[in-house]
């Protein structure tokens, strides 16, 4: 316990980090197609240039009328009107409507002038040649949407920071809005470091391993709305660090390094980061398992995120504090709401206080509700990961958490 | 309550459509970089064709040693041993460790052989050149990752129909991977109908609105991993709604069709479908608000699904019907958990008992957990949904649900 007193508490360092990021460090707009603008976070505010529906239409099958001559109308005394039209779809309704009359309209279409209300067809029964029946009094306004019912000409309905569903696609496409500004994705530079890291179509030699984390990290970025490059795997060595980091400082929005998995190559990661510019390194060390040792920065404008070597602790830190840095960077308003579900924990789980862990589990669905198992893996490699369904968070202040208790998994 | 007595619960519709695609319709598996296979679904099983860790590996920086050699050691007492090299990273430990020996050790490198445990840098102390006082007695094993401990060699790691997330996409990596079979994405046409829809660039006459629905749904089928193929506005004549089917037929795996808004154009869409195979129209109506006026079919393999007009209707109705439809088209071995939030009903809802309601709600924090709040628009056009969070099912046999009920939110 007392090694984790030392450090920052989790979210107090991504406070510290979100802070220093700098206000003209966010990427410029770009504009795309609205099409294609899925999932993307609207830079711009748009007010309704008409209202919607930009007209009066009837909800219903059946006939535009006056209501009052429906007054008093039941099976046995129907009243009796004179069809005298019907408004074509998509065309406007030109003919105005007369005591006494009633015209064709269809769901959708438009309502006659002189109209203030619409029978539906199920309501009328077939008198004679241009005659019905109608079959029970209506009211004012029965059956109509009004102009501007769903939105009113100039109301403000979409605000920057705003992402982009279906239905905001959908709603600017009613307003004819064809493109769209929206934040450009932060490009994240991800750097592998260790001299014993190969690329993943190498054969690695005895003492080698695969690289794991320019990939897993690649795919956070990407999911998390950035654009990941890729610039390999440098060597433990100070002067290939800065070379590949100064680089990556010039070109990307933000850089991410995961470190050698010794003590020395974590302080050599520490130390080049800390000489990019300033304000530097603000954290050094987080109270979590896992993810301990990662480094937060910002330097000259660039946020860079030193990650721990191993695979887990570098997805699941990565997952605390890049995806914020990203999110941040889009402008988000207020940010997508992560996916979880309530499950009841399988077994008793220890936590030493001061600490937040996250605890990889699997789910399964059982008589009971659904039930989260612990993925336990000493080796920390990715495929504790590949078991597990998502992360149980257990506060700093906790010491354990009892069987049956109910938890929130943070889904991947 | 009468009129969705003769119409299928959701489920029953479901499972009928389900049951009727043909399994040669699936479409065939593709090859693709893994790098770029990001929440594909897998369509071959791999097996681990070496160990994980690949060799034994020190989980700290320190001494490989023998454990025999430090027993009784501690601060008062240590043990004296020889520092006879080094293994550097990424290098095969070849060296033969000898009784009274120490071998320096970093975190993940391989452990030389003759050592049984490594001991923490923290637990030694410097004696003299080439000497180190152990302060502590190590156990066998300790600090060492065992060699397959993770994964053994012939391990089915990754099954047909399993989605790629950020950890999967980096176990492959580990093991060399770096192509793999996913599921190629199904196409889904997707057809406008309705004299009155025009394209979004187009200035709607008066009586005419813009088309919203090619749109969300487009935006809905990407999310659910399919390829959106927009079709077009065709008019509601049913020569015009027959041809264009036809060639989506030919062209598409799934189809699409959003219905114009009146009875008569639905039951053109009925007929088109009804006509372009067997077995035909499966599902005419379901017991669902909004959606009732759905159609599920299968026509000669390929599933077809008519949407009503209303936008709020059709993005609902898909999310039941078309987003299970690709679900399945891509082989998923278990669906992906959809995103959810639990939360307190604000206000009272009624429901009619009989069909099952799907509410649009908003969510926000208070200070007694998340509140959803009901967002009613009679008008039921897309900026209902714009201003909601999520969905709320109502069960079929429910009659309302009383503020202050914990409903499960299905977030869009």
């Amino acid at each position: 316990m007392p090694e984790f007193l030392n450090l920052l508490p989790p979210n107090e360092a991504l406070e510290k980090l979100l802070h220093a990021i700098p206000e003209d460090g966010i990427p410029a707009p770009e504009t795309v197609p609205t099409a294609e603008a899925l999932d993307r976070v609207l830079c711009q505010t748009i007010a309704a240039p008409h209202p919607l529906p930009p007209f009066d239409r009837s909800t219903v099958d059946g006939y535009a009328l006056r209501a009052k001559d429906t007054f008093g109308a039941n099976p046995s005394l129907p009243a009796y009107l004179t069809i005298a039209g019907e408004v074509d779809m998509g065309k406007p309704a030109l003919q105005e409507l007369e005591e006494g009359q009633a015209i064709v309209v269809h769901t959708g279409g438009m309502i006659p002038p002189g109209s203030d209300a619409v029978v539906m067809l199920e309501d009328t029964q077939w008198a004679r040649e241009s005659e019905i029946e109608i079959l029970r009094a209506v009211a004012v306004g029965e059956n109509i949407l009004h102009e501007g019912e769903d939105v009113k000409s100039g109301d403000m309905v979409f605000r920057a920071g705003q992402r982009l569903r279906a239905q905001e696609i959908g709603g600017l496409m009613a307003f004819g809005v064809t493109q769209v500004q929206v934040a450009r994705r932060p490009q994240v530079g991800i750097l592998s470091t260790g001299d014993e890291v190969v690329p993943p179509d190498n054969t690695p030699q005895y003492g080698q391993v695969r690289d794991v984390n320019s990939y897993t990290l690649s795919a956070l970025v990407h999911r998390a709305g950035g654009t990941p490059r890729r610039r390999g795997i440098v060597s433990d060595r100070r002067q290939d660090l800065l070379r590949a980091a100064k680089q990556a400082q010039r070109e990307d929005d933000v850089l991410v390094v995961t470190a050698g998995s010794s003590v020395s190559a974590r302080d050599i990661t520490a130390d080049v980061i800390g000489s990019l510019g300033s304000p530097g390194v603000l954290v050094h060390g987080v109270s979590i398992k896992p993810g301990k040792p990662t480094i937060l920065a910002v330097a000259d404008g660039v946020p860079m995120i030193g990650l721990p070597g191993n695979p887990v602790s570098a997805l699941v830190s990565a997952g605390l504090f890049l995806v914020p840095v990203i999110q941040k960077l889009l402008g988000f308003e207020r940010n997508p709401r992560s996916a979880s579900a309530s499950a009841k924990l399988s077994v008793n789980v220890a936590s030493k206080a001061g600490r937040e862990d996250y605890l990889p589990v699997s789910l399964s669905e059982t008589a009971d509700g659904l039930v989260a198992e612990p993925v336990y893996g000493r080796s920390n490699l990715i495929f504790t990961l590949v078991r597990a369904d998502g992360l149980v968070r257990i506060p700093a202040e906790s010491t354990g958490v009892p069987a049956g208790t109910s938890v929130e998994v943070r889904l991947f």
